[in-house]
């Protein structure tokens, strides 16, 4: 029985690639608060190696139930969290209690290795459309079109696909959700190119998918979140694929803030927005995604200061704002159903009205136990 | 006759205020291209006394418009700068060498004053439809809404403006275009507040549009640029004004990356967008936005590095994309006159529609002489 978890610690990508090892569950949650472990798959799977962790301390009923109220407390917004703290609740707390855990252990790696097949299984169903797309694209190009730009003409040789925020291997346990379809039709040689999202305020596009990307030799290029819109009016975007961290039974998904923006531009523009998630990641207790899923509110401090590379080499935090200004910092925000072509899980591809289908076969609406 | 134009460096606020001397053409391109004076209408005045300080050089025909030339090249987007020039050029060429100097450094004066005069005038129809939209919301804050959630109670009690980048009275000579309306709504006793997007990658909201407000006592809050949907989605954001940079006479808006977004989620949430412009902004030549106005394309270092206040006060600048990481950085884009409410003038505010019969009266579609 192991007595650690080893995470990437996500806060110093991608200047430092440094290892965190986690030994109790008060480390754990501080690693999900702070985001050294970020993302919603890995969340859900960081809480399930949390509630191992607790075990390491007491294996009471009371006991596990106080560390799963305060993994679920840790962030509000993700439900793959909820769901696997529940998943190993349940799990654990039905065996006696010098079995439970070790169980704790086994039963977190396992959601571990689900992860990864479920990731893959997204890739796999992504890349088809992404076939799609590219040959879509092929056929297009070769018509006259008296109207193509010059950028149009030097961005017809790829499929270029916009993202958000990173739901990349870092934010899994590997593959990722978003990036999964990308790295398999990378590598089955489809030319691709990827916009990156700077994703304020945390920048996870700027540092991490555009560090993940760089690892595996996608081309891509960054770009401020505001330029989205602008790229796609002049056709140079095919398509845009995000993560999310919720999604309920009606299809409106919950993602890092900033989505619903691109949503909007996708659709003026008539391109695909789809969705990349693990079924998990499904809320089907909820439809109403507006009212009914919290939007965490994280510290201002994450808008006012940035952290980066000096040209000493050392790590660096400045101010943007005047000392005193006020600031709010909502992280994610809900773009409805009605503007989302596809929400691609580990069983295939869903328009938002075909969900409920899916929701009622596994049983993503069941209430907690 | 003056030697010396006296600016704000406005790459160094809001940590510091200082004033830069320019003393010859050259001087004033450099200050232009790398945005020490920044705003279209400012722009607009900044290169007439750029042809007054050309003047100081020689008076020659020939090196009055090699000066125009280089001025025009400086920065390609914003139309108040041709305007300038071609006025200043077609006023000084009129008259013999021996007067020219002094007439450019009067002319440029008085541009500068009729710069502040629009502005105010903007201001005044501005307000009003400020103080007809606190009309509306007071009338719907005292009929009975269930739905009305914590947050709306909460800014009910005031008038929530959201705008993007900086049109204030940085952006011109004085009081601004988009910020002129809410001086003049908060100097009326509006109760007011400001969402301020920090307007990546320069940053102009956060640092200085923030600033400007705090200068003047307006309440805002200043987010990123990705949280304005959010805010819209969930009834915090009564309307939305921006400047811009260049509206042509069919009424599409050219302004900061990233307006176009805005406009979107305005319109996705029935909000009103207006533009504030003084009439030199409208380029009466031109129709399609998309097609026919030149997008600045700004060094990739803009959004690859930040500067802001380090811990021991000093200004740092900080890397925050991995090395080598490929960039992309448009400065602008265009908002299709389908989205916006209206366009706010000095001589009144006008839906887009009725921006033609406007150009045709004010003659702004002449063609340059």
């Amino acid at each position: 029985m192991p007595h650690k978890v080893a995470v990437i610690d996500q806060t110093l990508l991608p200047h430092d690639l440094q290892i965190a090892e986690l030994g109790n569950l008060t480390q754990m949650i501080h690693a999900i608060k702070q985001m050294q472990v970020r993302g919603a798959p890995l969340i859900g799977v960081a809480a399930a190696y949390g509630m191992a962790l607790a075990t390491l301390n007491a294996v009471s009923t009371a006991a596990l139930q106080q560390a799963a109220a305060q993994l679920l407390a840790s962030r509000p917004t993700a439900v793959n969290l909820r769901w696997a703290v529940e998943r190993m609740l349940k799990h654990v707390l039905a065996l006696p209690e010098p079995e439970r855990a070790l169980a704790a252990w086994h039963e977190a790696a396992k959601m571990a290795d689900e992860d990864v097949a479920i990731n893959r299984a997204i890739g796999q169903h992504g890349l088809a459309l992404l076939q799609g797309l590219w040959a879509e694209k092929q056929t297009a190009a070769i018509l006259p079109d008296a109207t193509a730009s010059k950028d149009q003409a030097q961005t017809s040789h790829r499929l270029n696909i916009l993202t958000h925020c990173n739901a990349g291997w870092l934010a899994t346990v590997d593959w990722g959700t978003a990036l999964a379809p990308i790295y398999l039709a990378h590598e089955a040689g489809l030319p691709l190119h990827v916009w990156v999202d700077e994703t304020r305020p945390r920048n996870q596009g700027a540092s991490l998918t555009a560090w993940e990307l760089a690892q595996h030799g996608v081309p891509h290029t960054v770009i401020s979140d505001n330029a989205g819109g602008h790229l796609m009016q002049h056709g140079l975007v095919d398509c845009v694929i995000v993560g999310a961290d919720r999604v309920t039974r009606s299809g409106d998904v919950c993602n890092k803030i900033g989505t619903y923006l691109k949503a909007l531009a996708a659709v003026d523009n008539q391109l695909p927005f789809y969705v990349a998630v693990p079924s998990p990641t499904i809320d089907g207790r909820i439809a109403d995604g507006l009212r009914e899923i919290p939007i965490e509110e994280r510290d201002g401090d994450e808008v006012s200061f940035i952290s980066g590379l000096a040209a000493d080499g050392s790590r660096q935090s400045v101010r943007l704002t005047p000392i005193n200004t006020p600031v709010a910092n909502p992280a994610f925000d809900v773009t409805p159903a009605r503007l989302v072509t596809g929400i691609i899980t580990e069983h295939g591809c869903y328009r938002p009205q075909e969900l409920a289908g899916l929701v009622a076969k596994l049983h993503l609406d069941a209430a907690a136990e």
